[in-house]
């Protein structure tokens, strides 16, 4: 493997000295960017996913844009369920991506088959090795996944929302929802292992819905299933695992081999640290990037004040939202690097 | 006043000795009933609100029904910003109630003026007396508003969502946000105090959006309004506070002098009560009430039992969602009647 010129990130992950702290932003390449609406406007999102070209080239967009720290492959969560039988549509303007077979019964579960990764994600493959190639090892590439709970929500529910129906599921058919869960996880380690070996250099995992279950569901349900994949994929690929709204278990996240915990904007970043123990990402306010650069920067100095020096990846505490000016983007990303601890 | 027959609630909350642990629902009054939905069949929403007969008779369903130990007036907590200036449409299908004049700056502050509670929120006052004389004292009645913050975040933001920005205006404009909070308390006062003179027994203030804000800003833009509130009221009105998903601040909202604290499903009621030291109201995931009545009960039963004896208001952990079967809100209510800490 090529060697990575900026590998701040890496570092960080992997507990070794890092000059200053690195930044990228979840949702870096999406709909702030009119370099990005500009292919937007001639693809639809589905279509941006699915050819390799297209998702490479937005996909380094926000390096040369912006200046963050890593890249992360342009892709969904939900290609991976779509690879193994779920029908994923995405129509604009109608309240995101849904499923129109939603698992409601174990009768429904037949439809569910483990992906083909090498042929029926082939796509995010080639992407990423587009990717690698152009970005030349100027910063790491990210892959990702959802996690097993996140994406079961989608797959019962059909839909986003408050996901009543797959929350019904686990209190009434546990052992339907460990059996789809399970199938999930499996799924997901290959699906991470081929991004791995198509070039990218960590992982981070989405566990968006985590925050919709109680500590105890959380564990059984959602943690439990995505230690079962960080430790298929390390030591070797280092993982941020980033369960939103979880904050009640950042201890077991870490204790589950996380090489850093993602951390939303709703518990102060020392605080999380202390409770994490080791690498922390986060924490900004995705809405602080409305403010004026002063209020950024400001905000921006909490954190990196807050944060334990060497042990935190900048990041937001969800992903960058539509129509975030972009020059506020630039202030961020430009205070952050110029940031150094005392 | 008329002496409430059922007065388990207003027991629990003075500290007084209760033979069972009492239970009401958010939301009872609502989508999931039948008789509820009969009559929202032949009115609008608004219409219902401000029909005082209408908003009596749905007020009174679920202690018929149900056999909840309170009765909450039928309302909505948007109605007092409209009192205040704000055009509020409510359209059937189209992603909940509206601002048609959000409050984008200094300058849109100026339609924002005092209520005149008691003629533009007098069908409030005149729905209230309807109740208390119809329910002829077997339960107490609940009056309510919103809290200031999350009263702010749908005047600021025009609609329900994530507040971006609702909260970017609290970075931005603090000051313009902490003049439109505290009119917003001076109003939900006077609001409240006419609630309790037409006859409701207890107050609930819903601070359905704390979970947006950082453990920070939500003590400084929304819990210091909820105890402005709080300290006006009390000690002659009892207040239950819930601010949904600020579980980081249990101990703040019991200090702020709140009578009972509500908690989502989001932390074990056992922590919560634990932390909040007082009266806890909560937490059973709406969801659960999709399940078989054994899971339904064997749930219930966890959290009867976690929380402290004589301390406690069954509840939800938020409002009963839409389509929950009418039998099972039944089997929760006779569980919880039924049920005795040894």
């Amino acid at each position: 493997m090529k060697k990575i010129d900026n590998d701040l990130i890496l570092r960080v992950l992997k507990g070794e000295f890092a000059e200053r702290t690195p930044i990228w932003i979840m949702r870096q390449a999406g709909r702030y960017l009119p370099e990005y609406m500009a292919v937007r406007a001639s693809h639809d999102f589905l279509t941006m996913c699915k050819t390799p070209e297209l998702s490479a080239e937005v996909t380094i967009q926000p390096v040369d844009i912006i200046g963050v720290d890593a890249a992360i492959i342009f892709s969904d969560i939900l290609v991976l369920p779509e690879a193994m039988g779920m029908n994923l549509v995405v129509e604009e303007g109608k309240g995101g991506p849904r499923f129109t077979n939603p698992i409601k019964s174990r009768n429904s579960l037949s439809t569910v088959h483990d992906a083909d990764c090498s042929k029926d994600l082939k796509y995010v493959a080639d992407a990423i090795r587009i990717v690698v190639q152009k970005l030349n090892g100027r910063v790491p590439l990210i892959g990702f996944c959802g996690s097993p709970w996140t994406i079961l929500a989608y797959m019962v529910e059909g839909k986003g929302g408050d996901f009543v129906h797959a929350r019904a599921m686990l209190y009434e058919e546990p052992a339907l929802a460990h059996e789809l869960l399970d199938k999930l996880a499996r799924n997901s380690i290959s699906y991470l292992k081929m991004q791995y070996e198509a070039g990218a250099n960590l992982i981070q995992i989405f566990d968006t819905w985590a925050g919709v279950l109680s500590p105890e569901l959380y564990e059984e349900f959602s943690l439990r299933y995505i230690k079962q994949i960080v430790q298929s994929l390390q030591p070797e690929i280092p993982v941020i695992v980033f369960s939103k709204g979880a904050n009640h278990s950042l201890e077991k996240i870490a204790a589950a081999g996380a090489s850093a915990v993602g951390v939303d904007w709703t518990i102060p970043i020392s605080e999380a640290a202390q409770r994490a123990g080791g690498v922390v990402q986060g924490n900004l306010d995705p809405s602080v990037l409305f403010a004026h650069p002063d209020v950024i920067r400001s905000q921006a100095k909490r954190i990196l004040q807050g944060a334990p020096k060497g042990k935190h990846i900048f990041n937001l505490g969800h992903g960058i939202l539509p129509n975030t000016p972009v020059d506020n983007v630039k202030t961020l990303v430009n205070f952050v690097n110029s940031w150094r601890h005392d």
